[in-house]
């Protein structure tokens, strides 16, 4: 952490003004690692899939309606307790566990409060008698305009903006599925008392993709990622067993341990990528969330592990079967029709189900009210109106109305269909970027005999490349420095460094991770040649100041 | 615009709530672009002076300390009137405008109060009374953490962020001016009303540079970037003129027409950068902001104007001389010193100005406050002493004490220096990447008999290269599918389209912009080579398959 302030990777933000919990600087080095993680990300969950994923960019702000229909306003909540004499407030869950030495995870409101209660539990800083465990939401609210009344919030996760919009971006890419949306950006969470420093921040990088599909047909491109996976199923948590067990995705899915395909097939992807980062395999797994765990709009999720030296095992990515929920609840919300049209190979006969109203019997009910009605069951699909019938019994209530029983029908027909309207299922692959920020430093971070070489793998390396005149004379500081402006055009991110011995100057680059060094000595005068220092492996070969790029480049490419 | 909403470049976000006014979502097609231009940017302001200038990223979200600080609480407002009977409300200097057709700019709320009560300005909805002017801050509101009383805005600059951690950059950096902070990042401005679309973003990622340096001494490398300048001064904008002028960038610094170098020599990156995404020098230049259209923090201003087809003169950038006013008010508010030291060349006597007081005399009149009145004197500079001494006569009034003029002096003396303590100035270029967008599909789009071609520049072109097998026949389709793969494994972006004659797919890959495009015909399957289509002069050239990836790059290089 010394390290990452001293040489600018990262440190909190408004120090000056000392400093706010969970938000964070990212310095010079900070950001161009990030950046590089970033465009390594792009390249694996978009690039590389390009075929099929495509990327776009939201607003951060987004309206209240938005996170009602997704669910956020209700559910994106913390347990908070307030001391009743002096103010403070605390995470509920958080203060027990640490009072108490207990798991409190997944409990209610009502259920913490009764733990407080029973353990006669105090305000740890003054003493006083606490509240009852309130929901504290944790989204960041503003208002958009001048009128008080139109509320907005910060967006805790990209993936509003994607579901948003999902039908625009699929009519403009002529309508194909699978369609994965990918976004790279800002998010928000007012965490109630953030820790941990960059662990968890209220302000981050999210890199996510919704992947719509159709969970009936649309088959993974086993052929680029695919393989073995270590995960550790919830019922295997629940019996209390800790350690990832490995399977190959494949069987995973089939044995029913990843309930879907293709976030079984995301998974794999992130495997790589992390990996990429410089995390062995051995170093991660995917451990699937208890019911209680998970978010309200997900069937599955798993949480990517990665085991770094600062603070044992830390989850860097979330990967969430999100179903229909989102589309389905923003059908619901904005009245719009988010389903795709699949078309069957050739028609075929389907039986559908309808919903017949006894318009005679209504009429003398509703009256003039029986278009509403209408326009209400319109707006449900047949199967919730079974659902609905089925709970009353001489009336039933139905978007506000109560109405007889017996006027409202389902029907099965028998249709002939070109194909069939179905709402795309999700599955989502969720990552931080400055979390990532933190495992590659913790695990390229190594010590040689008193000296820090950060072994950043070199594709992602923020500086790629150190250019040092042996001695500061003025013929070796001339030619040193038209080698770095030469590299600079070229593209590279280069470091001069003039000052102090040749070896300090190696163990300042060495210290933020630069790959190569390259030094300019007298041979190079007489003969056009420069040596090229391997950060790792410290071995130096020489070669044609003229063959730098290409051979700079081969290098960093493995 | 119809071209970019269908084809994916942009449309209003949340459209299937009925959008929210001053919010854009960027599709597939402009979020490639819009990176693009974001990297071509960085290329030019960080890349290009990376012996000088780094990028570092700030959270968006700050505490209110550092708004108020940097002046926005009290500054950044535009005025507003309510109608007394309807509750709507309306910028009140465009409902004059609009509805008296009279220039009002940078009059002050009661003179525009003044207007609508002599003028009997009305309601446009209702016809009600307006109320009196009122000022309304810009800042989206909102509160960090549990406790209402934390409240934070989101920030409408990135500045600020690169204000508050310029002394960390600065040692991290070893502590040498001139250093240029950038930093690319959404910002958020709420607007009373944007209309504009795209133009009047309410959330919008802004690029900019806070280049800190001694304004005494460090001179900019005229090398680089240097020459012609077309700007409009704001003394002619007052005589009238509304035509530029074209001066050399020294000349305009010499004759005071800019007066920072450091502005002029960004504004000259400024005109390059803007030029490489498709503006003729004749179509864009420099308008000098008048005192009253300038913000708070800015001796000058200069915003760089590019004539759009939609829009006529639109702002891509803004070119401040912030001088040290930002890191001054920080200093005053955060009470830590953000001064740097300059060694002089050799030590030298220098005269230095100091503020005496007589304790004996102060003790009497202020007893024990008399240390109180010690701390704000040393807050202050002695030149600003000296200020405060001159307006009273008896008694002078210093940080809240009451004081005799006499027993407070500022004296000069004569002393050895090695150096001096500066507030570095501040020269800024700021740009907002979404605007850029819009002027770079408004300059390349073009209509030839009847098809849209997008020219955009081929560096920054979202789509780099179509594949298309001639007609649809299996051979022709696995070939054309394998060079697909081919090229997206070597990094480019490529569009495979295989449906509808080739005229069509030409057509399609024209209209959004393709420079490139590939068609494999019969002869590819006897000779290996396929044919590359140029999307401007429809030139094409057959070339060896495996070829394709360094051909592609040097055409794509120019």
């Amino acid at each position: 952490m010394d390290l990452a302030k001293r040489r600018g990777f990262f440190w909190p933000s408004y120090e000056i003004y000392g400093g706010v919990a969970g938000f964070y600087d990212l310095g010079p080095l900070g950001t161009m690692l990030k950046n590089n993680i970033v465009n390594l990300w792009r390249k694996y969950f978009v690039l590389k899939h390009q075929d099929m994923v495509v990327e776009i960019e939201t607003p951060i702000i987004a309206p209240e309606v938005v996170l009602r229909a997704s669910g956020h306003l209700e559910h994106f909540t913390d347990p908070i307790v307030e001391c009743l004499k002096c103010g403070r407030k605390y995470r509920a869950d958080h203060l027990i566990e640490e009072q108490l030495k207990v798991k409190v995870e997944g409990l209610r409101g009502d259920e913490l409060t009764k733990i407080i209660r029973e353990s006669n539990l105090r305000c740890p800083s003054c003493g006083g008698e606490l509240s009852k465990v309130m929901e504290f939401n944790l989204l960041f609210r503003t208002t958009i305009g001048p009128y008080s009344s139109d509320v907005g919030y910060l967006r805790p996760e990209a993936a509003q903006g994607m579901f948003t919009a999902f039908k625009r971006v699929y009519v403009a890419l002529r309508e194909r599925l699978p369609l994965g949306i990918a976004q790279i950006g800002r998010v928000a969470r007012n965490e109630i008392s953030p820790r941990q420093g960059m662990v968890r921040l209220r302000e981050f990088t999210i890199m996510e993709v919704e992947f719509f599909h159709n969970p009936e047909s649309d088959e993974p491109p086993w052929d680029r990622f695919s393989g073995k996976l270590r995960i550790l199923p919830a019922e295997l948590r629940a019996r209390g067993e800790e350690r990832p067990i490995e399977v190959d995705v494949n069987e995973a899915v089939t044995e029913g341990l990843i309930k879907s395909k293709w976030l079984g097939y995301w998974m794999c992807v992130a495997r790589d990528f992390v990996h990429e980062l410089g995390v062995d395999y051995g170093e991660m797994y995917f451990e699937e969330k208890m019911p209680y765990e998970r978010a309200h709009y997900s069937v599955q999720t798993f949480d990517q592990l990665v085991r770094v030296s600062r603070w044992g095992w830390i989850e860097v990515s979330g990967h969430a079967y999100r179903t229909d929920y989102d589309l389905r609840r923003h059908m619901e919300f904005s009245g719009q029709d988010l389903t795709v049209f699949k078309p069957y190979p050739e028609p075929k006969l389907v039986e559908v189900k309808r919903v017949v109203v006894d318009r005679a019997l209504l009429g003398r009910v509703l009256g003039g009210s029986l278009k509403e009605l209408e326009e209400v069951l319109r707006k449900l699909r047949a199967e919730d109106v079974e659902k609905l019938l089925a709970t009353g019994s001489g009336e039933v209530e139905v978007g506000g109305f109560r109405v007889p029983r017996e006027a409202i029908r389902v029907v099965k027909e028998v249709e002939k269909a070109s194909g069939v309207r179905i709402i795309p299922h999700v599955a989502e692959p969720s990552f931080g970027a400055e979390r990532l920020v933190l495992v590659v430093l913790d695990k390229a971070y190594t010590e040689e005999g008193g000296r820090v070489v950060l072994r950043i793998p070199k594709a992602i390396a923020p500086i790629k490349v150190a250019v040092f005149p042996l001695v500061e004379r003025e013929e070796l500081i001339s030619l040193a420095k038209r080698i770095y402006w030469e590299l600079v055009d070229r593209g590279f991110t280069v470091l001069y460094d003039e000052s102090g011995s040749i070896g300090r100057r190696y163990a300042r680059a060495d210290e933020i991770g630069v790959p190569f060094a390259i030094t300019v000595d007298f041979q190079s005068l007489e003969d056009g040649t420069v040596t090229i220092r391997d950060r790792d492996t410290r071995q130096q070969v020489r070669v044609k100041i003229g063959e730098l790029p290409n051979q700079l480049r081969g290098l960093l490419e493995g």
